[in-house]
C-alpha cells in the first residue's frame, strides 16, 4: 500500500524533525555541574578527603547497582523510592540507594573482620525532587563507617569527632549535632506503656518533631494509630527534653522510670562513656543530647545522631548516622554479625551554601592556568606551541589561542578573563635577539627573559621551586 | 483457610532464611574496589588531574543517567549494549553509555560556545564481561574534550599532546598512537570503487585489522557484505599502509590516486598541518599514521586516533577518540553546530598494569596514617585520645587501637603492619613527669618528649613545617 507507506514515512520524518529540534533536557531530579561548580566541589571533596585520611580511613568503592536482592528488606517503607533496571535478560539490578547497604555486602562478601573505611559517591533515589532545597534524586553521600569488635563506644566516639572536624573545616556556619540512643528511645516507649507492635510507627511520629510540634505529632499518635492520650502524653513528657550532654543525662539517671529499667539503664551508661570520650576528643560542645531524635531507618541498634544547621532558616539534616549491629549479619552466609557505626554526610546543602558565599566573594576560577603564551605579529602560532609544550614538560599549567593569527589585545583579554597571573609574548623581533616577554598581569610588570629560559623564568615569577 | 496460611507464613519463613544464607553477590561485569586497589586508582586520577589542569581544562560533571531519548541513535549497532532503567511511572532513562554523548547534549542545552572540559567516571554497557582482559560492564573512562570553533587541527593536536602526556605520566610502558582521518577513509573508499550504500559495512570490517589478517577481513568484504574481489583488493592496497607520519604522508601525496581526488587530498593537507603541530609539541615519535584505523562509532568527521600497547601482549586500546563536528547539532533546537574534538583514556588496562607493579615492587600502604598512639599500663585509654586529638588538630594523621586496655605488643604490631612511622607511648611513670615516649619504627630510636608539645614534636620528626 503506497499510500500507507508515504504517510508513515512522512511521519517518521516529522518526528525525527520535532526530535531533532526538541530542546535538550536531563532527567527530573538531577542536575549538571558546570565548571565554576565543579571548581567548589572538587575542594569540598578534597577538604573532607583530608579529614578522612586524618583519622587513618582507608577508601573502598562498590558498583553503582547491585543485585536488587541486596537491597530489599532493608530500607522499611522507603524502599518504594529505590530505582531499578530494566530486565533486559540476566540479573535483575538496582541503582544503590545509600552506601551503608553495600558496605555492608562488601564486608560480609570479603569475610572483612575490621575495617574504618570511607566512601564518597552518588546514591539514588526516586523521591520527590525539591531542587531549590537540596532535595535531588541522585546526589552524593560522604560515609564514614567503622566495623569490628571494639571497646565499648570507642569507634562511635571517633566517629562524632571525624564529623565535627568535617564540617568545622567546611567552615559553613554554626552547627549542632543531636544525638540520641535507639535503645533509650525502647525505653521510653516501654515506660510510657506502648505495645511492643507499635514501637515503629510511634518512632516515625517521634521523627517529625524537628519540622512539627508536639500538638501535631501527638494527634498523629492518638488519631492516626490509635494511641491512647495519656500514653502519648507519657512520651511526650520525655521527648520534648534536650539540652547539653551531661546536664541532661544526669537529670534522666536520677529520673526514677530509668532507674527502674534496665534497657534504659544500661543505655543510659553508654551515653555516660559517650560523653567523657567526646570531651576527650574535645568536641562535646557541638553535642545535644536530644530525646526526640529517632532517625527513620531500620537498621540502627544503638546511638544515633544528625547535625543540623542552627544559625541559616534551612531545614533538614546536613549529616546522619548511628550503630547499626545486626546489617553485616544479613549478608554473612554464617550468620556471622561484625558490629558497625558509620556516618553519612549530605554534602548538597553544603555545596549550595560554598556556592552562595563563593559568589558573594567575587569570580571563581574554573581552572589553574599559570601562563597564557601569546604571540605579537604573525606566523608564531608553532613557537608558541614550542613553548607551552616546554612549560607543561616544566609543570607549569599554560594555554594559548587555538588561532594561528590572533590579536594581541584579544589574546591578553583571554588572560585577564580567566585570571590568567603570567603571558609570555612572543615577537619576531625579540625573537631574533633570543627574547621573549615576560608579563605580569598583577604586578603589572614586563621584563625580557631569554627564550631557552622561559620555563625556568616562569617557575621563578610563580614562586616555584624548578622541577 | 488456616492450613493455606500456615503454610504460606512457613514458605515465607523458609525463603526468607534461605536469603540470609545465601552468599553475597555483585552484578556480573562489575567489581569492588578493595583498599590497596583505591590507593593505586587515585595516585592514578591524581596523575590524570594534573595533567588535564596543566592544560588548563575545566570540570563538569553530568547525571549517569540521561533521558534515553538523548542516547538514542547515537551510537549505531552497539545501541544495543545500553543499560535501561525499569519504568517505574515518570521519564524513560538510560545509564550513560560515554562521556561524549552527555558532553554534546551539555554543550547545546546550555548554549556553550566553547570549552575545554575533562570529566572522569564511570560508564555502563551491556556487554559481555571478560574481567581478566579488562572488560567489564562498569568502567571508568577519562576524557577531555574540545569544543568551539578554532583554527584547523589546533585544539586536535593539543588534546593528542595531552593524550601522551597522560600516558607517558602514568609510565606504564611503550605505547603507539594509531592516526587516520575519517575522510581519508572515505576517499579510499570511494577511490576503490566502493558503492556509497557499503561505506559503513566496510569500515567496520576494516576496523577489524588490528585483531584479524587482512586475509580473514577481505573474506568479510566479499563472502557477507558482497563487494567485488578487485575492489576488495583495491582497499587492500592503501589499508595495510602505516609507518612514520611524515615518510607515508610524502608517499600519499605522491599517490596518483589522491592527487586526483578532491576530499583525499584536503584530507592529507588537514594531516600534513597535524603533523606539523605533534612536531611543535615534541611528540610526534608517538605516532604512527595508520590507514586500517577506522573507528566504529558514528559521531566521527575527522581526524581519528587510538593509543595501544606495544611492548606487552595486550590486546585492544588504551584510549581513542577523535574529530566530531556534528554530534551537538543533533542536540541544538536551533541546529546549531559546534565542532568539537576529544579523547577517551580507558583506565582499567592501565589500573591492572599498575597493580601488577605494585605487587611486584611490595606492600601498597591503604591510608597514610604517621602516628600511632599506644599506652603502656592501664587507664589511659582517655589520654590517647586526648593526644590524637592534638595530633589531628596540628593536622597529623594519627590513629590509636580501639580498645580500653591494650598490650604494648600489639600495639606496636598494629603500627609495623599498617608502615606507620611513629609512636607515641603513654605511660603513668612518663606523664607524671610531664613526658610521654616518641619512638621512630623506621631509625629505631626512641626519645622522651614533653607531653605539651607532643604535636610540634611529631612535626619535627615527620620533617613537616608546624601549622
Amino acid at each position: 500500500d503506497p499510500l500507507a507507506r508515504a504517510t508513515a514515512e512522512l511521519a517518521t520524518g516529522l518526528f525525527s524533525v520535532s526530535q531533532a529540534r526538541r530542546k535538550p533536557k536531563i532527567p527530573k531530579g538531577t542536575r549538571d555541574f558546570a565548571p565554576e561548580q565543579m571548581a567548589i566541589r572538587e575542594k569540598a571533596f578534597a577538604t573532607i578527603h583530608g579529614v578522612f585520611k586524618r583519622h587513618g580511613a582507608v577508601a573502598i568503592d562498590t558498583p553503582v547497582f547491585e543485585l536488587k536482592e541486596t537491597l530489599t528488606g532493608k530500607y522499611g517503607e522507603e524502599s518504594k523510592l529505590i530505582y531499578d533496571l530494566a530486565d533486559q535478560g540476566g540479573e535483575i539490578c538496582s541503582l544503590r540507594y545509600d552506601l551503608t547497604v553495600p558496605f555492608a555486602r562488601y564486608v560480609a562478601m570479603n569475610g572483612v573482620g575490621s575495617i574504618k573505611r570511607y566512601h564518597i559517591a552518588r546514591v539514588y533515589r526516586r523521591d520527590n525532587p525539591a531542587m531549590n532545597r537540596g532535595r535531588f534524586r541522585e546526589f552524593y553521600q560522604c560515609d564514614l563507617d567503622i566495623a569490628g569488635s571494639y571497646g565499648l563506644m570507642i569507634p562511635d566516639s571517633e566517629i562524632l569527632k571525624i564529623l565535627t572536624e568535617v564540617l568545622d573545616a567546611l567552615d559553613v556556619g554554626r552547627y549542632a549535632v543531636k544525638i540520641n540512643h535507639r535503645r533509650l528511645l525502647d525505653a521510653i516507649l516501654e515506660i510510657a506503656g506502648v505495645p511492643a507492635a507499635k514501637f515503629r510507627p510511634i518512632c516515625s511520629a517521634i521523627d517529625k518533631l524537628d519540622k512539627e510540634p508536639w500538638e501535631a505529632v501527638r494527634a498523629e499518635m492518638v488519631e492516626e494509630k490509635g494511641l491512647a492520650p495519656a500514653v502519648a502524653d507519657a512520651i511526650g513528657t520525655f521527648v520534648c527534653l534536650k539540652g547539653e550532654p551531661r546536664a541532661l543525662l544526669a537529670r534522666l539517671q536520677h529520673e526514677g522510670r530509668f532507674a527502674a529499667h534496665a534497657g534504659g539503664r544500661a543505655a543510659l551508661d553508654e551515653m555516660a562513656t559517650l560523653f567523657s570520650y567526646l570531651d576527650a576528643f574535645r568536641c562535646l560542645d557541638k553535642f545535644s543530647f536530644d530525646l526526640s531524635l529517632a532517625r527513620g531507618l531500620d537498621y540502627y541498634t544503638g546511638v544515633i545522631y544528625e547535625a543540623v544547621f542552627t544559625e541559616t532558616d534551612q531545614v533538614g539534616s546536613i549529616a546522619a548516622g548511628g550503630r547499626y549491629d545486626d546489617l553485616v549479619g544479613m549478608f554473612n552466609p554464617s550468620a556471622k554479625q561484625i558490629p558497625a557505626v558509620g556516618v553519612s554526610i549530605g554534602i548538597e546543602r553544603i555545596f549550595t551554601i560554598m556556592e552562595q558565599k563563593a559568589k558573594a566573594a567575587g569570580q571563581v576560577r574554573e581552572n589553574e592556568t599559570e601562563v597564557y603564551v601569546a604571540q605579537i605579529g604573525a606566523g608564531l602560532l608553532e613557537e608558541r606551541m614550542r613553548i607551552a609544550a616546554e612549560l607543561w614538560a616544566a609543570g607549569v599549567k599554560a594555554e594559548f589561542m587555538y588561532a594561528a593569527e590572533p590579536k594581541l589585545q584579544k589574546q591578553l583579554a583571554a588572560a585577564l578573563e580567566g585570571g590568567v597571573p603570567l603571558v609570555v609574548i612572543v615577537g619576531e623581533d625579540e625573537l631574533k635577539q633570543g627574547l621573549v616577554k615576560l608579563k605580569d598581569l598583577n604586578a603589572r610588570t614586563e621584563e625580557p627573559v631569554p627564550r631557552a629560559e622561559v620555563a625556568q623564568a616562569a617557575l621563578k615569577a610563580l614562586g616555584r621551586a624548578p622541577k
